[in-house]
């Protein structure tokens, strides 16, 4: 036992607050606009939809945050997460550099999205909420809602996206299991379904439809509010506790991470460990790159545009600054269903329009490759999502062999794979397509933005 | 947070030796017998199927057994696993008793099985061993052994039982992605599988089928050695680390288990954590009750007899004194596939003959019920195996409520149930039957059995 393989906080050391980047931001990220005046809107106007204290989270230009007791009562059943050396992966490879992993698949949901799904179901409680709505892609963010939801005493309706619907019926069963109601989408339940199933009643769906689906419902009922489990400031908010232990357990570690990598749909797995290293960089002058990895088939990162967008397909939300492929796209169905997503949150936007982060895009199957030789080297099996930052791991450790130099990378494993046994069946059946868009079709998905700009 | 929720261990409070109960048993094991001369049989006639020093731990009076540094490298992975205290479970039972839970399923095979799996690959690899057979019924062995076979070079070929091979389709896949060739059993690769399908053609099969087949293969070659995922002096020594553990975090917790419980299919985990606390009664005169939970279906603790039967089915084991249903018993093909077997490690059975530890039977719904409220209360989805353990848990608690007492009941959750997702939906479809074995077909189970006694 030479080498550290494991790096663990005690409960003590769990992070007692919440990192919110807007504080260090050198450039704030535009204002939302009201779509039908194209004036900044004010946190007042989301009210109908969220409560009153993740508005003002979503606002806050505080640089922390206190997570609230009775969110860190159900954080420390599953935090601190361990952080780990990769050293068989390491061996496999024959590299130089040392890879680390922070595991943020060890909680009831399988995935990182508890973080987040706890803080939420808590204020919505406390601010007198009954019901809550919200969409799924793949199913992680879903059935983290539905045991936080259960716990605080919420009912539950989930939207999920048909593709995945379909192909993971485990995940639907998990959440019925926790008492929530889930729903394919496009449904009949709402006009935004139904004008998508007039044009195309085989619809797969996306994560823009599902939360146009999730917000119809909600905002008809004041006693029910709406949950987004990615893009926005609140939910990257509560994701940063992953990157404030990871701090200190690379401290621990005695190395400090060269590049941090995290995949990419919305925002917040990345942007949960790679914004307490961001505040290091700008305020402490150290220089980690931030790495994301979005799919090929969905490279709004990469291949998207840089403006105001709305967040869902049927435009219920304001409009926002963001990259995006536009709202009514609907990316090829992937297995990794989180990254399925048109834009990027407002935060990641900026920050990498202004340079501070990068970006690159990867096809599937050899995210899945990636996988594989993760899973018999490490022993986890990722999910679909996380495989897109063990691609980027690995092109990291590859590079680096290549420059004949050793870098420390750090990635996020942000769930296992358990529940997504279907993709690596295709995988194995040697049925698992690329795509990858194309300059020519991006153009074309922006051109049928439905909003005159 | 007035109350404890998680007990923790540090790295280097992970124990260094397994606990061999045989050195505390005041009735010591009748001993094995040579099937055809029924002569007590030596450790050599088990050469042919494993390695030495696995041959040696079998029967070793040793008190402690070192864990060699290569396991102790993959154990560290992660071990030490936490012990949980239910407090929103004991809310929702309104119980005045302290129920704490320890929780094996936070590693890559998702339940306790691979404590055992690293140490026996380990074992055979160090012996020169190329390839390993063996079974696996629900599929929790199977997938903590692809890993460890992976882990150190040696190849494995897997025995599923077929009612879980067709149900669980997902423990196939995770298998394939560990590089392990899975086979349905009974299969056509084999005499004893031949067999069986000749006279059913649809069998479910039955571990002690699957046993068969993979020992068969085993004995053709002298690099292929055979591994049994339970039942077993040895695997159930390698198990009581959980145990050790435990007591050290019950120590932490500042009480004492009343009684401690698992689930029982062939004994691994329910030993697992029960001797150590076993050595406590034994040699400290700690009054800690030990009870085992049996699927009514397979209930040879309650109703079978304590005779010498074969471990497989085809009787291709030695004769072992154990509690029994008869060798070609074939239960009721219930979702918990892990307590799918015809009879009870040698330990065990002369313990309970001895009136050392209790056993109970309970009913897959009931079981299934008891899993979904502690889902809802605690988070973590059970295995259905470990639905036993919170059904028998359940039961205490409300019993020392009626006796007006409150007590201090520790369980072995031994495995997380997503990969057991098509169980769950069954219940839900109210499609889950229950089968309790009477004692008329007990009688008839054990009149079946094909050698003269």
């Amino acid at each position: 036992m030479e080498k550290i393989r494991k790096i663990l906080l005690s409960d003590e050391e769990m992070p007692r607050q919440w990192y919110n980047i807007q504080a260090d931001m050198p450039n704030k990220p535009l204002p939302p606009l009201n779509p039908a005046t194209r004036e900044p809107i004010g946190p007042e106007a989301l009210a109908p939809v969220f409560p009153m204290e993740l508005i003002k989270q979503e606002v806050s230009q505080e640089r922390y945050i206190e997570i609230p007791d009775e969110v860190r009562d159900l954080y420390i059943t599953y935090r601190p997460s361990p952080i780990f050396r990769a050293v068989n992966l390491e061996k496999a490879l024959g590299t130089k550099s040392k890879i680390y992993y922070k595991y943020e698949g060890g909680n009831y949901s399988g995935s990182h999205k508890a973080n987040t799904a706890i803080a939420q179901a808590y204020y919505n409680k406390k601010e007198g909420v009954l019901r809550m709505t919200t969409e799924t892609g793949a199913g992680q963010w879903g059935s983290a809602m539905s045991f936080a939801c259960h716990h605080f005493g919420l009912e539950l309706l989930v939207f999920m996206v048909r593709v995945s619907y379909d192909s993971k019926p485990g995940r639907k069963i998990l959440m019925n299991a926790y008492n929530a109601k889930v729903v394919p989408s496009p449904s009949t339940m709402t006009a935004a379904g139904r004008q998508i199933l007039e044009m195309d009643p085989d619809s797969p769906g996306s994560l823009g439809i599902a939360i146009s689906e999730a917000m119809e419902i909600a905002v008809q009922d004041p006693y029910t509010k709406y949950s987004l489990g990615s893009v926005l400031n609140h939910v990257i908010l509560h994701q940063t506790i992953i990157g404030e232990e990871a701090l200190l357990q690379m401290e621990k570690s005695g190395d400090y991470p060269d590049v941090v990598i995290g995949c990419f749909g919305g925002g917040s797995n990345f942007s949960g460990i790679a914004f307490p290293f961001l505040r290091e960089n700008l305020v402490n002058g150290r220089k980690t790159r931030l790495l994301t990895v979005e799919p090929s088939s969905c490279p709004k990162l990469t291949k998207g545009k840089f403006m105001y967008d709305f967040g869902d397909s049927a435009g219920m939300t304001p409009l926002l600054p963001m990259y995006t492929l536009g709202h009514n796209f609907i990316p090829a169905g992937i297995h990794a269903g989180g990254l399925r997503y048109h834009g990027a949150g407002v935060l990641v936007s900026q920050l990498l329009k202004d340079g501070f982060i990068e970006a690159k895009a990867k096809m599937q199957r050899e995210c899945f490759e990636g996988g594989i030789l993760f899973a018999r080297n490490e022993g986890i099996l990722p999910a679909p999502e996380s495989t897109y930052a063990i691609a980027g791991a690995l092109d990291e450790a590859r590079k680096a062999d290549i420059e004949g130099v050793s870098r420390t990378i750090l990635f996020n494993l942000s769930g296992h794979g358990h529940l997504d046994i279907s993709a690596y069946e295709k995988y194995f059946e040697n049925n698992l397509p690329d795509h990858e868009l194309t300059e020519a079709e991006v153009e074309q998905a922006l051109s049928k933005i439905d909003f005159p700009d």
